[in-house]
């Protein structure tokens, strides 16, 4: 049984309207879970090593409930386009690109460098459709020892040939192979069922990934209602479904209790779009920058709140340019003001202690008992020190945490626990 | 007559519209003025020295044509709530703060250190009501080299005993106290007449402001337009004017050849005062990052575009969190995509050439002729080394300016230059 302790200014989500601070609080870890938070060592704690992080912020790890691995490279460019447009000129050949598994060593050890710095310390990935290439994002993403679920794309229809699976059989039976391969073949990485959206799917291969979902147990990701044009698109594609969602669910890839699933955006989702989600028990994926750079809108998130749906936050690299879920939550904060002030002054704006939660225990929560420092949840935390944030006053805690929220980088993170394992700590 | 020359990957806006982007390009100066942008360098001037900054990017300084020095020390924060509640319960008990100059001391160190290593070469900004604290901002920023105005605020009304002039004769006593002392002081540092805006402002203290502003020949920069409540307010402060610009107008503070001036926001700007705007010349300072978090809406910048009205970027500190005017352009592009989508498709969002030619002619106009490597422009440069931002594709010059836009920070500044002198260069 491995006992530590880290100690400093202590901050964590205790509901979405409250964040707990316990100044120069214990945080206590076994085994890899927290044992809690406490303002007194435990007596029977006495031979436990405790890290004094002093006047240094520890708050949960973030989660990225949505992302592109391969798009990273590409990220803040090309930003003058709309969704359909910007995946047929930036994103596809981009992706294609990953085939050479040269540049997937390049790229991708960009990427995860990266990551490993930052204040994520769980993610839901895309990778692109090659095999080969997304072996490479999952062994690397492994050694960084973040945890994440990572999917080989699905897409059969309605891409360049330089990016398309030849048909249904061809997607499937890789997949299989994926899976047969990477299952279990990892301690933080899994696998999770990415077919990328409904456009790029036939219903021939939707109908496949369905056996396979059930016969591996899997988890799911896609996108949702993010764009006016897609949405038509899909109605096009599956003029019998009442609405996108209805799209996946007919095939049976949209939540219950065996097929835990993300839907990044769901900007324009109805009302019987938001029921079908909360009954089935989606993950909504809140990707506001993303949401911003390509014109598609502002997710109501008050709505899924007031629904008790759930939602988490994702930086959508590279419909984001930013994969920091801090600067997420500030743009989650700010685009619900202006939804407020612009579509609908009865959804209130978020708060910073609503951000803060999607951020931490709302997006957690995919990867089970993650994203809290109460008693039995897997100890991710980020360690922060935000003395070049420079100040005149004397700030709380709370305040200081809001203020890393907008301002603050990669220097200011300065030790990442995950699960109990520290992944770094800078003197 | 000294003469240099800056070679490297030099970009500026030839208009709303184009990014001109010159490869091993040399840039001219000839005693601090542009002297053109050259593939070949000139042979009369091979006495001149040529600073070679290699594959770095070179781009005219950047103007923030709005914010506020003393809220930077409470940037980030308290960001929960709208215009007039934030201005009374964080804004007005901050400001009083700069009564004490160790106070002010210490937080203008802590603002103008951070300016010097942005990428802005010129900015208007107010102070407080306080004349000791404004002159060691005005000091201060001397110093930097960069090109700035600064207003000591004039506001006799509707604020705490804290922070409030006595009368209209006091603010206007200690207003031509501080002209006296300041208008030809400094090289660097200009003053420009700062009523609040019109709720600070007392009928009495406006005509006084006047004609304080011919005598001197001041230029003057307020807030219009911003916040719906704040314009109820002022239709009931001035219930004869005809809009919230019109008030300014009927004391002559708003524009016109003898009064350059500086309006922020003008996000609901009607059709009546967009044409008094255009009319009398005024420079709108957009600020989309604090209209986001005041919850104060979208500026129709499109409009103003098509309307050929004068328009800049501002940081609005502390409306806006971030002092970069890169984060500044990216929030304009982002919110005008808002815009387009929820309000108003006939207005296009802007591209990125129109965000950069605000940030740096749009905004650099109100100081003459600056924003521009053309001939004949004050030659304020910043060189940006992008190295660190690693990716694993070539990029055009332009892609990694657009880049820069959306993920840089000062680290990537490495060289600045305000009307031809070198303010730092990191080797």
């Amino acid at each position: 049984m491995k006992r530590f302790a880290l100690k400093g200014q202590i901050c964590y989500s205790a509901g979405l309207d409250e964040i707990r601070v316990m100044r120069q609080g214990y945080l206590l870890c076994e085994d890899g879970i927290s044992g809690g938070v406490c303002l007194e060592f435990p007596e029977d704690w006495c031979e436990a090593e405790v890290r004094d992080y002093g006047n240094r912020i520890i708050i949960p790890g973030l989660t990225d409930l949505h992302m592109h691995a391969p798009q990273y490279s590409i990220r803040g460019m090309g930003m003058n386009l709309e969704l359909l447009e910007w995946l047929n000129t930036q994103i596809f050949p981009e992706e294609a690109k990953y085939a050479d598994l040269e540049y997937a060593e390049r790229a991708y050890g960009i990427f995860v460098e990266d990551m490993k710095r930052g204040a994520t310390t769980r993610a839901c990935i895309f990778a692109t459709l090659h095999l080969p290439a997304t072996r490479i994002l999952m062994e690397k993403l492994e050694q960084t020892g973040l945890k994440t679920m990572v999917g080989k794309v699905n897409m059969d229809r309605n891409s360049p040939d330089i990016l398309r699976e030849q048909d249904a059989n061809r997607s499937a039976e890789d997949t299989v192979i994926w899976l047969e391969e990477n299952l279990d073949r990892y301690q933080n990485v899994k696998p999770i069922l990415t077919p990328r959206f409904i456009p790029s799917c036939t219903d021939e291969l939707m109908a496949r990934l369905k056996q396979i979902q059930a016969a591996y147990q899997l988890p799911v990701q896609s996108h949702l209602s993010e764009n006016p044009g897609e949405i038509g698109w899909v109605q096009e594609l599956c003029p019998e479904s009442e609405f996108y969602g209805d799209a996946y669910d007919g095939f049976g890839l949209f939540g219950g209790a065996d097929c835990p699933t993300i839907m990044a955006h769901c900007i324009h989702s109805g009302e019987a779009e938001q029921n079908r989600m909360k009954e089935r028990g989606i993950w909504i994926a809140h990707c506001p920058e993303s949401n911003m750079n390509l014109s598609s809108g502002i997710a109501p998130v008050r709505d899924f709140l007031n629904k008790r749906i759930r939602v988490g936050l994702g930086s959508d690299i590279a419909g984001g340019s930013s994969a920091s879920i801090f600067r997420t939550m500030a743009d989650a904060i700010q685009v619900s003001k202006l939804r407020w002030r612009l579509v609908d002054e009865s959804l209130k704006p978020l708060t910073f202690e609503e951000a803060f939660y999607l951020a931490t225990k709302g997006g957690g929560s995919f990867f089970g008992k993650v994203g809290s420092f109460e008693p039995g949840y897997e100890l991710d935390a980020v360690v922060l020190d935000d003395t070049e944030l420079k100040c005149p006053n004397c700030l709380t805690v709370k305040q200081r945490l809001e203020r890393i929220c907008y301002l603050s980088d990669e220097r200011q993170i300065v030790a990442k626990y995950v699960a109990g394992k520290e992944l770094f700590s800078i003197n």
